[in-house]
């Protein structure tokens, strides 16, 4: 499938003049921040594997994938993937678009997709194992280690939970591990056991990792289509080969300008507005994207999310006129419905409620007109705003914005003069929760 | 039912020296602040009926309204929320935490409830359509205009699928309206098609009308024991006509100093953490009550959600060594389980996941231990910490929270010199929004 190199486009016009003047100071920058990334000679650049990663990588094990997939033995119509952080955020950003909430009683597909290990909630984990009892499932573990805490957790009782029903045999073909290609507790496990595994590469850090057999594996065993996704994504990384960047890649360049500018110019928030509630884990991946790339050295702004047009009636008052800390970034979609079927704004014989201007006009339509009446709104509340539009939320488009964000992402961390690879921080709470509960050694 | 009066906590150990000493220097302010709302001298004391609400109005009004409930005749299993911001935050949060998600195929008591109106989205919308046809649902539609464009783009939709199922007469038995006691469109529409009706109080705004109506009504349609709501805001509100404070309401008037004494220092954002999945739609009403009663003038600390030990694998970098832009704030659960089904890490014969030193722990228990390893960490980290604890989430806990929240969140208001009841800025993306879509008049 050949995917234009141009579904996402950036609107910088309610920026404002100064951080506009400010961003296009900032071009040679970012071009020399993107090319010591593109030739590997950035910080952390033993983690930028994910860079062009379909041609490098993705297509030849997206193939192997769906292979195992089609032929994957075990009847099931639920996927449990236990992970946490970038080993579920990719996945779960783009099943809860494609195929809904696993838990819903709706059925978009025939299989459904649900996330644990991210938290140690006992009336979380047990409705789990209710919904596991009225379902097939199948477990797709990931960890690098498999000695991180809570996916450790919940496995040890996912686990259990599977071998008491099918016997620890038939369990163990119903369990795929995605690890360490050689070494590790869930590697030495997963030999032990016999489950089938999969690779997380040496050279992509979690929160780069979705469209490697991390976010690969669940979305193939949930019935995506992957290989559009990595044709969208090929697109995008494509782009970046041309010696004037167009199109998506531009994109990436100027977004990272943008955000730089208004980091310097003192904002610390970015709120990132969405028009669509299952775009939300899209949002969380992103938060995580830039949360761990950015925050570091006492630098960075921080991702903030706000979903359109629902938290205009919480946060809009703040926005509005609260203190002038943030930009807004909209994330808007040309297209975004799923299906082809329409809701309309159903005729009245009266005007009572006073939404007879609004009659016969599609909900999306409004909803999207919402959005560009936020920009304005915010905007003159001094407010600098971007919109980043992507034509739908098709697997392809989704492919080329990961792959528009990954960029823009790390080229902006360069840009402030981090390493947008490590994440030496997130070590601090769990060195703290090992020795408040005794953990030997600690 | 008799709440003891110190059902919430502080602990103000992590948020550093200073801001304690600076905190404590604005108790006088804090305890006028709270004088001038009890006594109603207040900017906005036109909208304090909030307060003593229980004893005022709220017990005769609940009585009322569970003796209409338990005789209502329609036979549902689903009740659709109809209303966005204040109209529907209130009620999502309890029901999120005592039913569960609306949509979800477990089902932890007969009737469920879902919320719509809050958007514009097609796929929601038409998701919502489909869920209602696989129940028996009734509708509560709440605004107190019923112009809002949201609910009122939502309620044409939805009332119309009920009329086309149920025909015209039938559909009106299955539409409570909660609205002005005497004028605007939705009352002139109850009152033409027959609908049952609850009134939006006059002197109580969106962001403090839980306890009314708004929120008793879908609560109590779902079941839930909205006497033991009442009596533990009312055991709150007790606590506040002491001469001396104890208990949650010194609580409320401590916090307000410490969010003051943080926002004086420089602080903008305030990170509100918590420990269950459930809880997330509570800390989404919090972010209303917080965002628009302080963010106006240029004002306010922005709430900011953080899902434990979830999203510490996303925002965990940032937090730890990210710019020192906020404050945090710990909500922790004594008890958090509804039923009394526990999980306990279970043993196994080998220690290759490094998790021997939890078997047989309690998952809650883990889950309380990383939320004190986070504060202990983060507050190392240079981000002051407060802890506010609550004994679990009995409908009576979370009563006596509600009261402590709205209070404490009024008075900080004032501390800030604001109107905590006006949101003279949500206006501006609705005229924005009017003018796009070419609302006559507009």
């Amino acid at each position: 499938m050949t995917i234009p190199h141009d579904v996402v486009a950036l609107d910088r016009t309610l920026f404002s003049k100064e951080l506009n003047l400010q961003a296009d100071a900032l071009s040679s920058l970012a071009r020399a921040s993107f090319e010591s990334l593109r030739t590997g000679n950035c910080p952390g650049r033993e983690f930028t594997g994910w860079f062009d990663w379909p041609m490098t990588h993705g297509f030849a094990l997206e193939q192997e994938i769906q292979t195992w997939a089609k032929s994957y033995k075990p009847n099931y119509d639920l996927v449990v993937v236990v992970g946490i952080g970038g080993s579920y955020l990719g996945a779960k950003s783009i099943s809860d678009i494609l195929l809904g909430p696993g838990d819903s009683v709706l059925n978009r597909s025939g299989k459904k997709i649900v996330f644990a290990g991210q938290n140690m909630s006992e009336s979380a984990l047990g409705d789990l194992l209710k919904l596991m009892e009225l379902k097939s499932p199948v477990i797709n573990v990931i960890s690098k280690s498999g000695t991180t805490t809570e996916p450790g957790v919940a496995f040890r009782i996912l686990k259990s939970a599977m071998e008491r029903r099918y016997g620890k045999e038939v369990a163990a073909e119903r369990i795929i591990a995605t690890t360490d290609a050689s070494k590790g507790a869930l590697r030495k496990l997963a030999q032990e056991s016999g489950f089938k595994t999969f690779i997380v590469p040496e050279n992509v850090g979690g929160r780069y990792s979705v469209l490697t057999a991390v976010g690969l594996v669940p979305l193939a065993l949930g019935g995506i289509d992957t290989k559009a996704l990595l044709d969208g994504a090929h697109a995008a990384f494509e782009g970046f080969k041309k010696p004037e960047l167009s199109g998506t890649a531009k994109v990436a360049l100027e977004y990272a300008q943008c955000r730089t500018a208004a980091w310097n110019a003192g904002k610390v928030n970015e709120v990132i507005t969405y028009p669509e509630p299952r775009m939300r884990n899209l949002v969380e991946w992103l938060k995580q994207l830039y949360g761990e790339s950015d925050g570091k050295n006492g630098k960075g702004l921080l991702p903030v999310s706000l979903e359109c047009t629902m938290d205009l009636h919480s946060l809009g008052q703040y926005l509005q006129e609260g203190p002038r800390s943030m930009m807004e970034t909209f994330l808007a979609v040309e297209n975004p419905r799923n299906s082809r079927e329409r809701i309309l704004v159903p005729e009245l014989n009266h005007n009572t409620d006073e939404l007879k201007y609004l009659e016969n006009m599609g909900l999306d339509q409004i909803n999207d007109a919402a959005m560009k009446a936020t920009r304005v709104a915010h905007a003159k509340g001094g407010v600098p705003c971007l919109e980043i539009r992507t034509k739908d939320l098709s697997p392809a488009s989704l492919g080329s914005l990961i792959a528009m964000y990954e960029t823009s992402c790390a080229v902006g961390g360069l840009m402030l003069g981090v390493n947008p690879f490590d994440q030496p921080g997130v070590e601090a709470y769990k060195t703290s929760l090992f020795s408040l509960l005794g953990k030997p050694g600690y």
